[in-house]
C-alpha cells in the first residue's frame, strides 16, 4: 500500500530539535519523513548510525534506514522542516525556498526579517499574507516561515488572548528555563548541577522582540508593526530537562481581576482548534488551579506537549496581574511549532503540493 | 584556661537553622554555645546522640557532650539564639526575653510586629532604638530582636544603597529559591529532581512586607514606618542546595545609569565594616562583572556566605534597571543574619552582659 | 453500555504504588477498578480530593468521583491489589484473603512465608500450586500472592533464562536504586541532590532472600526450596525519579561466553509472552548493544517499563560474566508486576469471578 | 621579602585538575605555582584572561598576573605537576624529564610503562626506586612519576592495609563516579540529569591493572612486579559534583571478621604520616560506623578531602568481606595525590633542587 502523506525534509536531523521533529512526525496523518539532512559529518550514512538517539530507547523506525543527505543536497519534499544551527541555516533555507519548498524553521536566523512572518497558528495566522511579499521581494518560488525562541512562544500564547480582552501596556517575565533548550552537547553537568545561571545568549533579546512581532499586525503596505507595549525579560537556566517556566507581570490597558483573567485564558480558541488540526491541543492555553501549579516535572506534557499551562493567577501589587506560565519547550516551543505551522498552511493550500 | 567568651544558647540546635548556627559559632572569638534546646524528641540526650549532623562529615566537637535542653528548660544564658519552628516560637521566645534574655530569632513569629525590630546591620542599624519601647510596651528585662525571611535580607541588602541614593519607586522580584530554605526533611526529592515549584506558601508575602519593614524608618512617637515604594514578589523553588537566586527589575525616583548602580554597590558600607564586626563581610554587596555571573553554585560562599552578589546591572525597559542578586540563604540568609546582629548589640552594650 | 471488566480494589490508592495501580489500569481491558481504600485520613473522601496526584497532570477520569474507603470497609471487588504500607498490610490482607479475595500484594509482608507465592509470571508460574496449600492451612476462601522487591524483580527476571542455560553458582550485584522506590514524601532532596547514599533499610537482605525463593522451586511436600547459589548485594539511592540499575556479577555452573549470554537473554520467552497477557512485554529481556546502554532516564520505559533492559554482557575476571540490568521500578518493580500476576492467574482461572 | 618556596610549574594549568593544582598550592608551604602552561589558545595571556575559574568565586591571587606559557615553553621550575590532556601529555612530559625536572602526571600516559612508578605515598613508596632505572634506561635528567587513576587510588587506599594484615585473593568493585572525573565542558547536562551512566571509556581497565601495580613490588631486577589477586570492576557516572564512590566486595587470603577489618583501617598509619607532610591527612583512610555512611556529599571533603572514608564494613556472603568507599577525586584523586607525591620526594631528597 502505497503512503499517500507528504513527503517532508528534515533539516538539522541528527540533533535535538531534528530528533523531536521525527518523533513528532513517526504517526503524523498528513506528513511522513522523506529525507533528513545533516552536516558532513553524518551525510552519506544511514540515519541509524550517523545518529545518537536521545528521545526514548529507540530511534523510530521510519527514518532508521534513510541515507543522511548532506547540505548542498537537491531536496525532493515539497516541505523542509528545519532545526538547523544558526551558522548555516541562513544560507540553506534561503536556496530551498528559492527553489520551491515551504521552509518551516526553527532557526533564529530569519525571524526577525521584514518579510518573513514569525507565526503561532492560534496568534497571528493572518501573518501569512506576507509570504506573498516575500516571494516577490526575493524572486522565490517558495517561502520561509519560521516559529519563534521556545521561551518566546508560551509566553505569546499566554498573552495572546490577554491583549485581545484588556489590551496590555507592560510585561516583565522572568524565565527558568530547560537544558534541552540549549542544545546537545549544550550546558555542561558541572555548570547545571546544584546551580542557577543567570543568563542566557541573546535570550533576553529574543524574547522581547519576538513576542512583539507575533502579537503585532502585518500589512501589504506597512509590514509588520510589532505590538506596542513594553516588555522586559530576565532568562534563567535552571537544571531541568524540557519545560521553561516563567513568571510574568502584566500591566492591561483596561484593567482585569483573576477571575476575568482565567476566564480569557479558559475560553481562548483559535483557527487550530476550529479547524481541528492534528496536532492542536483542544486548549491552547490551560489553567491549572492549585496554589502550587504547573509544575515543571508534572505539567509539561500537557496535551502532548502542544498546551501552554498557566497558574497562580493573581495580583500583582506592581504592574496590576502575575501568574505563571510553563511550556515543552521542544514541543510547542521548537519542532511542534514548525508542524502546526505546516498543519495550518495545508489546510488554507499553502503549500506547494 | 577559661573561656571568657559570651555563653548563648541556640533554640532549635537540632535543626538546620540550629546547626547552621553551631557550625559558625564553633571558632568565634566573642560567643560560645553553652546551652542547646531542643523539643522533647531531643531532650535529655547529649547533643550528639540527639542530632544528625548534616554540615559536612562530623559535628564540632564544641557541642557534641552538651545536653540538650527541653523547650521549659530555665535558660541561663544571657543571649538567645533561634532558629525555633513558628508554632513553639511565639511562647518560648517571649518567656526568655521577659526574663531578661536577648533573643534574637530567625523564627518569623514576631518579626511584624510593631515594636519589634527586624533588623540588618548594614541597612537598619537605627531600629534598636524600638528596644527600649518594646521594654516598656511588655515590661520584660530582655527583648527579642529579629532577623527577616532569607530571601528578602538578600533583596534588602542589594536595595539598601540604591534606596539611598536614587530613591526607589517600585520594585519586582522573581525568586529562586534553594532547598534548604525549606529546612529538613523539607523538600521530598521527588518533587524536586527536574522540576520547578513556583510557589513557596507565604514567602511573597514576607518578602515583600519585611523588606519594606527594614528599608523604613522607627521613632518612638510613630513606630515603624514602612519604606513606601511598591514590591511585587514571585517565589519559586530550584533544585539547589543553599542559594537564592533573585531576578529584580527596579525603577529609582531619580534615574541611573548601570554604571552609576553598579559605583553605588561597590562602594556601599555600612556600620559593621566600619566597626569590623567578626561576622561582617568586607564589602556587603560584592558586584561580579562577567556577563554569566553570579552563578548559585559558584558564588554563594563569598565571603564566607555573609555577602550578597550582584551581577548583570542592566537597563530594564520597562522599570529603568535590573539585575541579579544570589545570597546564602542559611548563613546572611538566617544564621549569620543573627550573629551579625549580636556582635552589633555587643559593641553597642546592649546585650545583657 | 455496561462494563463487563472486573472490579478490583486499590488498597493503598493514594500513594505511590496505589496511583501507579491506577494508572496501569485507566485502559485495562480485562480490569477495572471499582474500590479505592486509604488511612482514615483520606477516607469517606471522594479520590480527588484525597489525593494529589503525582504521576502526570491529571488524575484519570475513572477514579476521580470514587469514595475512598477505610482499611475495614467491607470491600465488594473480588481482587485487591495492594500497596499498603507495611505497618497495616498483614491484617488487611490477611481479612480480605480470608474473606475469599484475591489478593495480589506489593508489599513485603507476606513475602517470605512458607505457603505464601512470590510471583513473577515470566519466572515461576508454577508456584501457584502453593495457593492450595495457603488455603488449606489457613483455612482461607481467597489467597494472598505476592511480588517482589523492586530491585529482585528485575535482576531475577534477567537471572531466570541463564540459569535454566547455565546454571548459577554465584551473584554479586550493586544497585543504584530510584527515589521513588522509597516512596512519598521519601528521599529528603538534601539528601538526594549531588548525593549517594549507599545504603538503603533492609533491601539487601530482600534482594538477596527474595531473588533466591523465586528462582527455586516449589512441592507440595517440601514447600519452597530456595535456588541453591550465593548472592550478595550492595544497594544504593541515587538521584534518579524511576529506574533501578544493577551492575551484576555471575559466576555460573557452566560457562558461557557473552555471546552465549545475549543469545539465551534475546531468546528468553514465558508464559505471559505465549499466552499473550495484556501487560506481558514482547521480550522479558531486552539487550542493548552498545558500549553505554542502558541508561537509567533512556531506557527505563522499554515495553511500557515492563522489561528488564541488560547491556554491557561481557566477562567477569573475577566471576566469568558481567552485564547490568536495569528495569522500572513502580511499574514491572511494583504495580505491573501484580497486574501481570492478575493476568496470568484469569487465564489460568484462578481468579475468584 | 623573597620568597623561598620551591617554584612549580602546572602544566595543563587552565583545565579541571590544573585549576585544582592552583587551588592547592595557594598557601602551600614548600611549593609556589611559578609557571602554568597551556595550549595555543591560552598561551601569551595572563592567566586571569585566559582562564574560566570554577572552583569557588575567585581565582587565587598568585596566578592572576602569570603569562600562560606555550606547550613549547622552556619551563625553568624544577617540578612540574601535569595535569595535561591525554593526546598531548606523551611528548612533553617526556621532553621536561630528559631536561632535569621532575614531572609528577595525572595523565594516565606513562601510568603503566615498565619503568614509571604510579604512586601513593601510604601505599608503595618503595616504587620510587624505580626512577633511578628510569633516568638510565632513557638517558633524562630528571623523570617521571604518575599518580592513578581517580578511582584506583581510593579503591587502593583502601586495600592497602588489608592487603598487608590479611593478603587478598579477589576484589569486585562497582564504582559510582563523580563528573568531575570528566573534565569540563565534560559530561553534557542532558546525559546527567536524571540518570546513570554504567559505563566509563577505560575506566574499568584502569582501575583493575592500576591498583594492581601499585599494590605490587619492584624491584631492580624484576621491574613492577603486580599484586597477585583478581579484581574485577564495574565503572558508572552518577549526577554527583565531586566524590568517588566505592561498593567493594572482597575476599582475603586470611579470613578477617568485619571488627578486625574495622581495626587495620583505622590503625593504618604510613610515610606521610610519620613524616607528617604538610598534605598528608592524619589518617589515610577514615571509618564511618553509622550504617548510612559515608556519603558523597557529606563525607568527600574529609581531611581536606586527602582521605578515603570507608563505610558499612561487614560480611559478604559471596567473598567474605564488603565494604563501601568513598573519596574525593579531584584532591586525593588527583592533584593532591601528586603534591603530596611531591612533598615526600622533597623529604626524601629526589626532587632536582
Amino acid at each position: 500500500m502505497s503512503d499517500k502523506r507528504i513527503p517532508v525534509a528534515i533539516l538539522g536531523a541528527t540533533g535535538n530539535v531534528g530528533q523531536r521533529f521525527i518523533q513528532l512526525l513517526e504517526a503524523h496523518p498528513w506528513f511522513r519523513v522523506a529525507e533528513v539532512v545533516a552536516s558532513d559529518r553524518s551525510a552519506g550514512k544511514r540515519f541509524d548510525e550517523a545518529t545518537d538517539w536521545r528521545l526514548g530507547p529507540d530511534m523510530p523506525e521510519h527514518v532508521r534506514g534513510l541515507e543522511v543527505l548532506d547540505y548542498d543536497a537537491d531536496i525532493q519534499s515539497p516541505i523542509a522542516f528545519s532545526g538547523l544551527p544558526g551558522e548555516v541555516a541562513g544560507e540553506i533555507e534561503q536556496r530551498l525556498a528559492a527553489n520551491g519548498q515551504a521552509v518551516l524553521s526553527n532557526t533564529s536566523t530569519h525571524r526577525m526579517e521584514p518579510d518573513v512572518p514569525l507565526m503561532i497558528p492560534e496568534v497571528n495566522a493572518d501573518h501569512v499574507a506576507a509570504i506573498e511579499a516575500q516571494r516577490k521581494n526575493r524572486g522565490w518560488k517558495g517561502y520561509i516561515v519560521t516559529n519563534a525562541n521556545c521561551s518566546a512562544i508560551h509566553l505569546t500564547l499566554a498573552l495572546k488572548p490577554l491583549y485581545d480582552a484588556f489590551g496590555i501596556d507592560a510585561v516583565l517575565v522572568t524565565t527558568m528555563q530547560a537544558l534541552s533548550g540549549a542544545g546537545y552537547p549544550g550546558v555542561p553537568s558541572l555548570d547545571s548541577l546544584d546551580n542557577v545561571i543567570p543568563f542566557i545568549s541573546n535570550e533576553e533579546e529574543k524574547l522581547e522582540t519576538e513576542s512583539q512581532k507575533m502579537l503585532g499586525g502585518w500589512s501589504a503596505d506597512g509590514g509588520f508593526a510589532p505590538a506596542n507595549f513594553v516588555l522586559s525579560a530576565h532568562c534563567n537556566r535552571v537544571a531541568v530537562r524540557d519545560g521553561h517556566m516563567e513568571a510574568v507581570s502584566i500591566r492591561f490597558k483596561q484593567p482585569a481581576t483573576p477571575d476575568e483573567v482565567i476566564e480569557v485564558f479558559e475560553s481562548f480558541r483559535a483557527k487550530p482548534q476550529e479547524l481541528g488540526l492534528p496536532s492542536a491541543p483542544p486548549q491552547p492555553v490551560v489553567v491549572r488551579r492549585e496554589k502550587n501549579r504547573p509544575q515543571t516535572n508534572m505539567d509539561r506534557d500537557t496535551h502532548n506537549g502542544m498546551a501552554s499551562v498557566v497558574g497562580r493567577v493573581r495580583e500583582c501589587p506592581l504592574l496590576g496581574t502575575k501568574f505563571v506560565v510553563l511550556g515543552h519547550n521542544t514541543i510547542r516551543g521548537a519542532a511542534g511549532a514548525s508542524i502546526l505551522n505546516a498543519e495550518l498552511f495545508k489546510v488554507e493550500g499553502l503549500l506547494p503540493v
